[in-house]
């Protein structure tokens, strides 16, 4: 039987990462996407080219979430920025949207089951977003059971694994990782506007270009101007 | 704090029971009807009557599962029908969807945790649908880890629970909950087809004919003509 993966696939810097360590991994993936009412549609544009010129088999996945409680999805809450990423890491951020992956994993075990597939792969990382509950190891064990005996592969003794191979890495590791992989880090999109170009200011932005200059990897969605600009 | 829930419900007989139960354990309920490519929609006429007529906050959350996999979804596959209760039990059925209480309960838990809630009620099954992997006692206990754990409640140490009061009930334990809470029986919908009247004949007519005949109730839902067909 040929290995395969399911793979959580935003479009960010991380999933895609996270993407390609599958596919060194596996012989065969499968993209999911979802959109869920981001406030931009530019991240799904960014996975649906890289999925298209990788030839996978890619779902673009639509879930509706009408009670909304995140600022990505309620343009009625402020977006952070400019905030230290010690400061990120003190509260829960109002970009967490409630339960966002358990919905993904659980969609992806869904999918993994109907494709005879034994791994979901995703791209998160409790170091640098250690303000959301649902990437820290400890909610990945207790998924990892969850999916396991909610599925045919728990009754008849297969396997049904999460991986998380970016969960214990910096952001610097995270670029160099990618880089050692052949990540098209010019076609992921990671800021939280959908502008265009990276608005600097976001959590997200702050992350990535973090993680850039600590491996000392010049990014290049950032032209000259864009940094002089922050 | 008013004690709230939220409560999956799909029109039929143990979610609606189920509903019931939880109204009379909590001050407001949100009730949420999942629409995920089911083959007939009788089911969610029903739910939503019986909602509005509650004066329930009711969402109708779409699901797209564009994998399929399963009878209820896909058109291919045939539903089974005339099995005995016993033959029933022998497999996980070709009903199945893959990871369905995996995907309604993480859905559940974002709107809970959006709207304040600390408990999810589920209609679920242990006794009549064993084939189902995610009806067992065990899976709801990994759930509710789960669930608590990727949410803002595992952080903030609050409470999110999962409830299944019917899970070790058998039918006719049901019915006569159901009967006892007021459960409006003849606007429920159990049958896998959607026509006029009950099939009689699919794996959920024979298990709830058998519950009512049990209970000694008569299902409103049978007029004397559909039981000589039978």
């Amino acid at each position: 039987m040929k290995k395969k993966a399911v793979c959580l696939f935003s479009g960010g810097l991380d999933s895609t990462t996270a993407l390609y360590a599958a596919r060194a991994e596996n012989e065969e993936c499968i993209a999911l996407t979802f959109h869920y009412g981001q406030r931009h549609s530019k991240e799904i544009e960014c996975a649906r080219k890289i999925a298209g010129e990788l030839g996978l088999a890619h779902f673009l996945v639509p879930i509706e979430l009408p009670w909304k409680g995140s600022a990505l999805l309620d343009s009625g809450i402020a977006m952070p920025s400019g905030r230290s990423e010690h400061e990120m890491q003190k509260d829960i951020p109002v970009t967490y949207v409630p339960a966002r992956n358990s919905i993904f994993l659980t969609l992806a075990a869904s999918c993994a089951e109907a494709s005879g597939v034994e791994a979901i792969y995703i791209g998160a990382n409790a170091l640098d977003y250690s303000g959301y509950p649902d990437c820290r190891p400890e909610y990945f064990e207790a998924a990892g059971k969850m999916l396991l005996l909610g599925t045919k592969a728990g009754v008849e003794g297969k396997a049904l694994a999460i991986k998380a191979p970016l969960l214990r890495m910096s952001k610097k590791e995270i670029v160099l990782l990618g880089a050692k992989l052949g990540v098209p880090f010019e076609k992921t999109w990671s800021c939280y506007q959908g502008k265009e170009r990276p608005c600097g200011e976001c959590d997200s932005c702050v992350l990535r270009e973090k993680g850039f200059r600590e491996a000392g990897i010049s990014d290049p969605l950032l032209n000259h101007e864009t940094s002089s600009h922050r």
